[in-house]
């Protein structure tokens, strides 16, 4: 089944999740969630499926003990009240416990014990391991140490599989399909790993990419290449409106003024990059508009009386339900019946 | 039933508890514990009643699991380990889990997010929330950001209701009845929002109440009159001697030096607000002593042997049964027999 | 059964555990655990088995409730993930839940409230009390302002006695035995109260202890004549190479710059404390190495591939299992069949 051909009627559907549950936990169990690259689209089915299914399980809260007695290590290095929450959350729902490790003088690294041995002490209390550090590649260092699996919640301006995962699932879940799709992204593309690792994602589909940047935050090249090379339509744009018109998903992050050498350019283009009720004006009634949060004026509060097109804290919500699907399938718990 | 006639005997009956709970699910379901004022008489006994139950079940931990796979996000924007410590425990003893969010660096507001958008997005995790802030009438503001219950945990010089909500059951439990008391409040009247919303929820019953403190720590005018204007019967008084013998309870406060501004008048007056066991030989042998913790001196140690009268310690166990019972009902989940 | 004769294969043997469960719940249940000193050999071989019994239950996750709605208050004065982690992880592993305190700003303690105050309130929300504190002393302090039982987890230069029993369990299991060992100690034993318990706790056995160190961090004279009164073997050394051919198990510790007056004086010995895969060709085939952790290069990590003797995170996994024994323990919850 192509992943465009999903049809939500099917979610409950037992064996279809029976199914996807044998093949998720075959081919995630045991193993590291460190970047976006590792999925192919009838794992994003499955993943899909499952976190239709999840919603379900949290909001019912019946029997979902199937991580019972299981310990989640929820390391962050740096601190990400969200991401952080969002993994408690799942992992409670299903029954298991954490280890929240969070505090400002993280005290292991303060004696100067390096990121190894920490992670190696871990998997000794836990049996998966969520990681957030400021560093690129420390997921994947961290993960070489250890045999539980470990899930790379965002290691600097590396990864943040986790964010992209969540982001497919909302793209799909508002608009019932991925390809045929035009997604604009709008903002900061330079610096944003979120944008960085969406966009890899959807290059499995069949979709149309613009970005809508100033000049200075525009996608890098390597990235830009990258996605060529797999045949995926990519544009630049300078202002909004000249793609608002066709666009299915707006995707907006945020333009730091701190970006800016000059504050007066700042100044002259921020107005581009901010979404009002006057912008959803021009775009299509189905339009849905994303943004992986917190926002700081990117959107105004207005927008979100327009609940169809709104979708961040839907967004937000289904990154609760990945997550449930990620830990229990790298734990091989997705339940079968 | 007047609550003046409660029956301890009564607690473990059956049909009382069950119809407690059915009303309590009914008016507490789905509801923001915001203020002592959205409180009636017959559901203060309700409450009570289930206080006492939840101590039996804290106890005996046997199956009560009614709040199982139930998540509580915990925010605490300003540190308060006992009365954060006290909801976890509550919510854990009833097999719920919770999401603890107390970092110094509370890393969403320090990117710039408000309050509504922190609080819409741990709706989507949690299925209740807990919240400290600052800010007087911040907890307002939360809970209309959000569908699912919260529960004020104290909003700057705001509301505390939960706080009063204890001081009322134990005032109850240690003297097995409101009406008729008399209550006096020692220390400082002016800035204590723990007096403020204990007059206020007292105002419900026939008590008579004492305020005594230096001339400088009045109880705010605004109060004495809403209260007055209920019939309330209200004194100040500058030193203790002059109402301990007919008091019944005694609430002690602490008066803080920095409130003083010539530290010469602190130091004549604070002897006056100092609880110790000469102060006890002039006092009904019944009395019941009480404080919101922590002290810092305002009642001696030595005075802790008179287990009789020091209620402070089971004070702060009765905060752990009032949360129990405040959790379930606002996640209408008391269990009908 | 002398300890010494301790045969792996009875571990699963149901008699023997459920005779052990018995007495170690009639020996621990309501206690503090403060001091090493407070342990016998045959109270030691029990929570031996029961550390080993505790590894299966950890790792098979099955009905493993026993401790279900039972609270721990993991009371952190100065950090120490590592410990932390272990004690959190050991209550859910077992069903049970924690209230984390490890707040950089312990607010209470912020408002100038004292420790017994603190603990007699966290006595009203929990079970049983696990407290790190810097000060000497102040576990007792604690121990004895509450009722329910306090296991102390290190208390400034003081004790810290389940890092000596995770110890003891790991000696014994990677030795087979304990009776008519060597160990070698090796580093800071000036310092260090990990050595000094661990020390103490050996002098129950026949042991040949050897203490390898610079002149300036010898072992404290008190503790060389406590054992010596016991009749234990002791011996100081300089280097290790003099001992290393007949050492059973090498316990290494960390020598820390800042406590040498004259720098060069460190960096003409510091080599000397430092355990690298050429020392152990010197060594006996059977060498256990040992290390509290966190390690800052005194164990270098290409000796972690000699996965035979390299037993330092197996002894912190034991960590894990020595502190479900003594929660269980404690609460007299250890399951009898």
């Amino acid at each position: 089944m192509g992943s465009q051909d999903f049809d939500p009627a099917q979610k409950g559907e037992p064996d279809l999740l029976n199914h996807s549950a044998e093949q998720l936990n075959g081919s995630l169990k045991g193993k590291d969630i460190l970047s976006v690259r590792q999925f192919d689209t009838p794992t994003l089915d499955r993943i899909f499926y499952w976190s239709i299914e999840m919603a379900e399980i949290a909001r019912k809260g019946y029997k979902a003990d199937f991580l019972s007695r299981r310990i989640l290590a929820n390391v962050f290095y740096e601190p990400s009240t969200r991401t952080s929450s969002s993994f408690t959350a799942a992992m409670e729902r299903l029954g298991g416990s954490v280890i929240p490790i969070n505090e400002v003088t993280y005290s292991s690294v303060a004696k100067g014990e390096d990121l190894e041995d920490t992670m190696r002490t871990l998997e000794r209390y836990a049996d998966v391991i969520v990681l957030r550090h400021p560093e690129m590649g420390s997921a994947t260092i961290a993960a070489e140490a250890v045999s539980i699996p470990l899930i790379n919640a965002g290691d600097g301006v590396g990864e943040h599989p986790t964010q992209a995962l969540l982001d497919y699932v909302t793209v799909r879940k508002e608009q019932g399909r991925v390809n045929g799709l035009t997604v604009t992204m709008l903002g900061d593309m330079r610096h944003g790993r979120t944008v960085h690792s969406l966009a890899r994602l959807l290059s499995l589909y069949d979709v149309k990419l613009n970005y809508v940047s100033p000049e200075i935050l525009r996608m890098p090249p390597e990235i830009v290449e990258e996605l060529d090379a797999k045949g995926v339509r990519q544009t630049e744009f300078d202002s909004l409106a000249q793609v608002l018109p066709e666009t299915d998903v707006l995707y907006v992050t945020r333009v730091q003024k701190e970006r800016f050498d000059d504050p007066a350019v700042y100044d002259s283009v921020k107005g581009l990059y901010v979404v009002t009720p006057e912008t959803l004006q021009a775009g299509k009634e189905s339009l849905t508009i994303m943004h992986p949060l917190p926002r700081v004026g990117e959107i105004a509060k207005s927008v979100d009386l327009y609940t169809r097109n709104a979708a961040y804290f839907r967004q937000m919500e289904n990154g609760l339900y990945v997550r449930m699907t990620l830990l229990a399938g790298v734990l091989g718990k997705l339940p079968t019946t």
